[in-house]
């Protein structure tokens, strides 16, 4: 197989560090989107929408979006479980996957594409106000996200998962999009210091 | 177990519809988004966030998020299995759940929210220019799916699954969103119709 890979896009890092926690290696081409090379034939013949990361199976089989490649590994090597095991674990980690893919990631990245000047070339049209009120919804769930994490360890609770995952790259995509952290989001804080510490944050 | 309900938004009909074709049945008590329900303190103490469906357990474990409420009916009923066996499977209905969710359910709610005069309340600021922008990506996403559908009978495959479940509801909230959907999408109105003609889409 082969990973085609983004680089420091939220997406593709969000699946190396998937991958990383499952203690596997997978080939990788990188593909360079500051120079647009996933607008390339080479990528846009496998995901027609452009977008990165793309799983290449030795048969040609085309696997796209991120969370649908973590879950592939997930099915081919289960331990360690990042999406749960019980019904009730599998419901909540899906469940705060989702509110902050939704509350975080999404609002993040929504901010990024249509305020940064480097994105007026990708997000067409570039709609300045909606990029102002995702950075208010994207402050307003950290809010929520950190009461939550005033009395669990982890995202979706005592174990760490792909909720973190993506809690992770959604709090380190505010950089490039300019969302200063709130200072008196402690619990934010402590849990960001905790799952940015693993090795698997590197990948 | 107790199923807060919403109605018609795409949300909670898309649970009740998974529910339905897994052929189970579970207490509902019916909410009022007109009337701005969601927002009474009985929803908004069992989910901060005050989106529905909420899944109320017997132990008073709250459940929230419409996927995630099916993933969990899925682990606890796994036939007939509508989010795949094989890790081939898992990862294709996944990748087309989350296709759909992005170009289509996203894009057509961003439409509703921004564009429609009764969303005025719930959707702050309302930003008209993004409303516009997210019909055009609805309409590009349609063309995609339709391209899609020109070769397979349901959206992930040979199998209905969520993935349709979520097509479905997309489609539908095109009306309400004053969305058109282009004539020539034949593909995309044959799959439409196999799908509403299921005993499900009434849920």
């Amino acid at each position: 197989m082969l990973l085609f890979d983004g680089g420091q896009a939220p997406n593709p890092r969000r699946t190396r560090i998937f991958i990383a926690e499952k203690g596997l290696s997978v080939p990788r081409e990188p593909v360079d989107m500051s120079k647009l090379e996933h607008r390339s034939e080479k990528i846009a013949s496998r995901n027609p929408l452009k977008r990165l990361p793309v799983l290449e199976l030795d048969d040609g089989t085309i696997l796209t979006e991120s969370i649908a490649i973590c879950r592939y590994f997930e099915a081919l090597h289960p331990e360690p479980a990042l999406f749960g095991r019980t019904p009730l674990e599998i419901a909540r980690i899906e469940m705060w996957n989702r509110r902050i893919e939704l509350g975080l990631f999404g609002t993040v990245a929504a901010t990024f594409r249509h305020t940064h000047p480097a994105m007026a070339e990708w997000e067409v049209p570039q709609i300045a106000a909606w990029g102002e009120a995702s950075r208010d919804k994207a402050v307003q769930f950290l809010r929520f996200f950190n009461d939550h994490l005033a009395s669990h360890r982890f995202a979706a609770g005592d174990a760490f998962s792909v909720a973190d995952i993506t809690g992770l790259v959604s709090v380190d995509f505010m950089r490039p999009a300019k969302i200063t952290m709130p200072p008196d989001l402690t619990h934010v804080a402590r849990w960001s210091e905790e799952v940015s510490a693993r090795p698997s944050a590197k990948a």
